[in-house]
């Protein structure tokens, strides 16, 4: 699957994907009317507005890049009506010829894991009298996973990108003001914060995943963009591995900040912007844009990130 | 919450809770095959028919336990329509008045984590022209929560617990066999393992939710039953931490492992036991009972399990 994600990324020469994580306030207002009018004052009507906020968005968007992030949490709030709108959005997204990573960040002992890797990357096989029938759970290539419990809690992920060819994003350093609390406490076997031990697993995990002769394999990390010097430190140690960066623009990372990210090949790192993009047209520098015209703004703000950017 | 937990604890005399873990194997096939000739080779079919799994166990054994712990990642596996058995499994059993511990992991930076608290644990708000209106995403009373991001990723669901009079349990010393991996680091600063630092801050969060005059908080712990010597040290160091103690049984911990996880007022922890007791019919010991048995065949092995651990 990283060979699919990189194929894209040197397609539209842009390393960036849209955080598709429609919080209430994003939506504009008369999205949300229309569907209160149409379903009731409830989860039903909300998971229809943000479905439709979501295609809009796609459809004026998805030329330009290669990927979208799908924040299952922003669908979860809202019940199964919102674990709808999550799956019809990331089947809407892969239509649309896009990588969906989604952005679950599970993790559990073995077993358990073996089933959200089912439900998110694989398939289910059912074996009737007149053969076996399939379906999937969920509609993406890559999921975001928890390493807290250990290997036994991620390789299960690995193998299912093995088996389906997807790939995964391990939390390695995250972006929020408090990862320092745990991420960055000093081991004493040898000296390194806990996400350097947690780096060198991943680099071990993604051993067991390469995707043909690509450099890169399947098991990517989550590196925040809000913390420079972690990122440098990491690109040094894990060279094939391939980061998912959050943090840029709204979170306080800048492009500046994103030097450390990318390999000396151009390539190694997909930065995220959710509200900077979704929730454009909310800001004074697209404020030229009516709330009808919010899937506008947020392909006006595509193509300045991809300018901020740059492809290296 | 907590409260709550430990009254019905103490009226069923029974520190415990059923794991509704419906992984494929431990479902009847005579329930499978009625569901896929009803609605096909397809996830609806497995759906309901962990539903009809789930609900004859409940009304088998609900007059003799205080809780069930759910484990979504079961659920999840077949999509929505899965999620929808998960959402119609957590809503029976607060129907039959059981504590429903919602085993979902979750865990992300503040804003994901406030929408993850509003799915599980709150409610979704609706203002419209006729007055407010109001939904459930799930129906759980307690989650567990995944500590990596630190405490903004943690203090939402803290918030939840406060505002909702709701639960839930950190993952501090998980019991599948690579929890050491990173877990049981010794950090520099002061030679404790990871786990260690986690229990000081789930005492801290703990100390922000305190339910009413009662010992112990609504911010509790996760500490496999697999790894005593590690609960006995965080048993003396987290006195008012309610603990969920997973690994009884079938993962190998035994009614010995579990004497450290009780304080001397013979509270402070909860034991769960899936497949000991949903699969029951399968093993040897309740051989007596036939597959279409197998609820009571569960019943038997709830008995069985509260003599085993007994009420301190």
């Amino acid at each position: 699957m990283i060979k699919e994600l990189i194929r894209k990324i040197e397609e539209k020469k842009a390393p960036i994907c849209v955080g598709l994580d429609p919080v209430d306030k994003f939506i504009p207002e008369f999205i949300k009317e229309e569907a209160f009018e149409k379903y009731g004052y409830n989860n039903k009507a909300m998971s229809e507005a943000i479905l439709r906020f979501n295609k809009e968005i796609v459809d004026k968007c998805y030329d330009l890049i290669p990927s979208v992030k799908v924040q299952v949490a922003m669908y979860e709030a809202y019940g199964v009506d919102g674990m709808k709108a999550y799956e019809e959005t990331t089947r809407y997204c892969k239509e649309k010829g896009l990588v969906v990573i989604g952005d679950v960040k599970r993790g559990d002992i073995g077993s358990t894991s073996t089933a959200y890797a089912i439900g998110h990357l694989g398939e289910n096989v059912f074996n009737g009298s007149d053969g076996s029938h399939r379906e999937y759970g969920f509609y993406s290539d890559i999921i975001t996973v928890n390493p807290y419990l250990g290997s036994d809690g991620v390789i299960p992920f690995v193998e299912a990108c093995n088996k389906y060819d997807k790939g995964i994003f391990v939390l390695v350093k995250t972006s929020n003001p408090s990862s320092n609390e745990f991420q960055n406490l000093i081991c004493k076997e040898d000296n390194n914060p806990l996400y350097v031990y947690v780096a060198n697993k991943v680099v071990e995990w993604g051993e067991m995943s390469k995707d043909g002769d690509c450099r890169y394999n399947n098991v990517g990390a989550v590196v925040g963009a809000t913390y420079p010097k972690e990122m440098q430190e990491l690109r040094a140690l894990m060279k094939n591995t391939y980061f998912l960066v959050p943090g840029y623009g709204a979170q306080g990372g800048s492009a500046k900040d994103l030097r450390y990210c990318f390999n000396d090949d151009g390539l190694g790192a997909i930065i995220n912007s959710s509200r900077g993009i979704i929730a454009a047209y909310t800001q004074d520098k697209y404020k030229g844009y009516k709330d009808e015209e919010f899937a506008d703004a947020s392909r006006e703000a595509v193509i300045d990130m991809i300018k901020d950017i740059g492809m290296r």
